[in-house]
């Protein structure tokens, strides 16, 4: 799409440019050719070095932008990017070249594998997988029965998916008109597993908006887990059963989130912490160490306030 | 079946009306020709009302009967019920009729297609996708890898289904034996997803005992949701990753339900309701509002919970 | 592996004999030929009756042995074990026997079935469904579409597995190096699922890292359920959607565990125990009863916490 026909299409005015538009992106990682946005303020800092080639945002802010950077202005950014990112969002299908599988590898009868994949040596690609376009898998891989991987995700060396389990659908944003429907942000990034990484069973992972969803190589998830789009788990943590991560939330290395744990979105939490089963994380956590609870605390400082609950109870 | 066999296979004793049963259903949507039974006094009232040809009651309600209709008395309702449940089961093959794929559909080679099945306009039926017999899905579908749609669901348009997610699964209702086992209650009903809903990567839908489990147009339901048989989701609601409802459950419309959040079974919850994240409701909601924790309590209250355990905690 | 070669792979030091081990075992479970190990000193009082031909434990359990059982000294042992288990790991295939078929059962074209599995008879066994190398399954069994049944599973007769679930993913085993990193300890085992057991969708059951997980007679698993590796669910045992059990828990039988309810792993769990949705048990239920909340305490106190804390709000 050309710059004046995406300005026809969201309605943002009339704009002569013919700049030729070929993705979106955030306004950090734009590049030329590339479509922005600002829709919360707490991003205003990086217009300024913006590489993006257009910024969707509203009137106000437009003098911020670096000179040579189209202004497209839209009183609901973030509604204005939903309704393009669908004009953006890739085809399931958009390879003609077949797929290529290393020596050594097997791939079940039934597994569908697009074209544009390629998949590494001595790799077992078991029943019922599916691995979509363009995705690159890498040596002495397992993928058990019935597992997908979405289009353009990157699978290490090593890496073991067990059965069922979903790499890169898509991670659950959207804009709501003042009526209350809701607009689907298509979601065009992807999920990189790295070296090593371990998956359970039916265990989901959200490809990212832009970017990429990452888990750093070592990291072990296990069974029935939900990460959420953008969300980087470092090396060598480990998610136990039924944990979830929202949206854009970051693990530093060796963190481990017990059973039933979770933490809500756009959050960091440090290297080393260990957060106890069924514990809740709604801040970042700076300081390494245990925690417990929902809301979170210290886990010492838990198990001092069931002993101050034991005592009520029996007051 | 004829009503004396039926008689006869409950232990019912002996009577002689040979009217031809095609079905089991509730009090109130029984027609004739179907059974109904009365296995909780709350639904007494609908006895008089109802079009069932006969039903299973205990002996001191056969008497609120409208006159016409036959009284099978059984000392445990719910047990005949079950019982019955399986004679009136469907078969997961029934029909001869070549599915009908509607023009610029496309159907992945290791998709499983039943007879009687009906695909509209433009959809993409991907690798690994079941359709169940007599399932009727819109124009524009996407059904993502290994979807499972059980027989007799209907989909609408514009509706996305990712990964591994299963539509119409049987719920799970059993009648309990003295000794403690348990006899399932075979569930006759279907799953209905209206227009433009959006279903997230292994999420569950149980489809209803009788009747319709119902998603209503516009909602967006995350991964690893689990909703319970005959639940009604209201128009542009959303739930949240692993978050759960329990079975016969009402959510009015744009209700949020936080991850991790549930509601236990046979609840109503108003319209504009927010349930934060981890809330558990147990009470039917009333008034919209934002409600946290479980138990469940407005919002604002469960702050002023947490401030007065954290003073409690220093103390 | 000859005893020999295993010192030497595990750097325990030279040992001359030349003993064939084909597998390895808990010290309670080893025989001969197997071989065995300490690690936690909690199992040392099986040092003494082990039928093991070698345990790999520390130098100062050494002497704890009984005699003609070779000790392999390794200051990690749980590491040594880790190591050593993908010497002894299972390959996906291994049998050249085409699979049996019992009369009337039905296999989907797009379902996979090993080599060397027995299937009995009146099975429906849907598209998309794998069951791996050695598999046993019984009569009247129903597995719908996309299930994972993984190698050397047992299923018993007129059991049913809903779409989507795995049964016999590997169990969350690692042992950990000095510097995080996480050595997977392979799991050998399998899963049992007794006559008449349902299991709902999107399930998951893992296997055995020896011997097995066992899910007894009767006993029925609704949607999204985590059971890890060696538990064992007692005879009528239901688990609501989203509950969990971490490893080696065993419930007794007709326990009840609700909806998003989880037990830490090897803790035991008295039969007729009820656990209410949502509640976490962390220690052993020697008494039968009705238990709620996390910290777990009989359902009676925990109403009476929800009073006291209303009270507390009121304050």
């Amino acid at each position: 799409m050309i710059l004046s026909e995406i300005a026809l299409f969201l309605g943002c005015g009339e704009i002569s440019d013919t700049t030729k538009i070929h993705g979106m992106n955030t306004l950090r990682d734009a590049v030329e050719g590339e479509i922005s946005f600002l829709s919360d303020s707490k991003y205003e800092k990086e217009l300024s070095d913006t590489k993006a080639s257009a910024v969707i945002l509203p009137a106000a802010k437009a003098h911020l932008l670096p000179s040579g950077v189209i202004a497209l202005i839209s009183d609901e950014p973030y509604m204005s990017v939903a309704l393009l990112s669908k004009q953006f969002s890739k085809p399931i299908q958009s390879s003609t070249v077949e797929p290529i599988i290393g020596e050594g590898s097997k791939v079940y009868p039934t597994a569908h594998i697009e074209n544009g994949v390629k998949i590494g040596k001595n790799c077992t690609i078991m029943s019922g997988v599916y691995v979509g376009a363009e995705a690159v898998i890498g040596d002495d891989v397992v993928l058990y029965p019935n597992v997908t991987i979405y289009r353009d995700c990157v699978i290490g060396n090593r890496v073991m998916v067990h059965a069922g389990s979903v790499i890169g659908s898509d991670g659950f944003g959207y804009a709501h008109t003042k009526t209350g429907e809701h607009v689907k942000l298509y979601q065009n990034g992807n999920v990189v597993l790295e070296d090593d990484v371990e998956i359970g069973a039916n265990t989901t992972i959200d490809c990212a908006v832009f970017g990429s969803t990452l888990i750093k190589r070592g990291s072990k998830i296990d069974n029935l887990v939900q990460i959420g789009h953008n969300c980087v788990v470092g090396e060598f943590s480990i998610m136990v059963s039924q944990s979830g991560l929202a949206g854009s939330t970051t693990l530093g290395r060796n963190v481990v989130m017990g059973g039933q744990s979770a933490a809500a979105g756009h959050l960091s939490i440090a290297p080393f912490t260990t957060l106890a089963a069924r514990s809740g994380v709604t801040k970042s956590i700076i300081q390494k160490g245990v925690y417990s609870g929902f809301p979170l605390m210290e886990h010492k400082l838990w198990l001092k306030m069931q002993a101050k609950l034991a005592k009520i109870l029996e007051s």
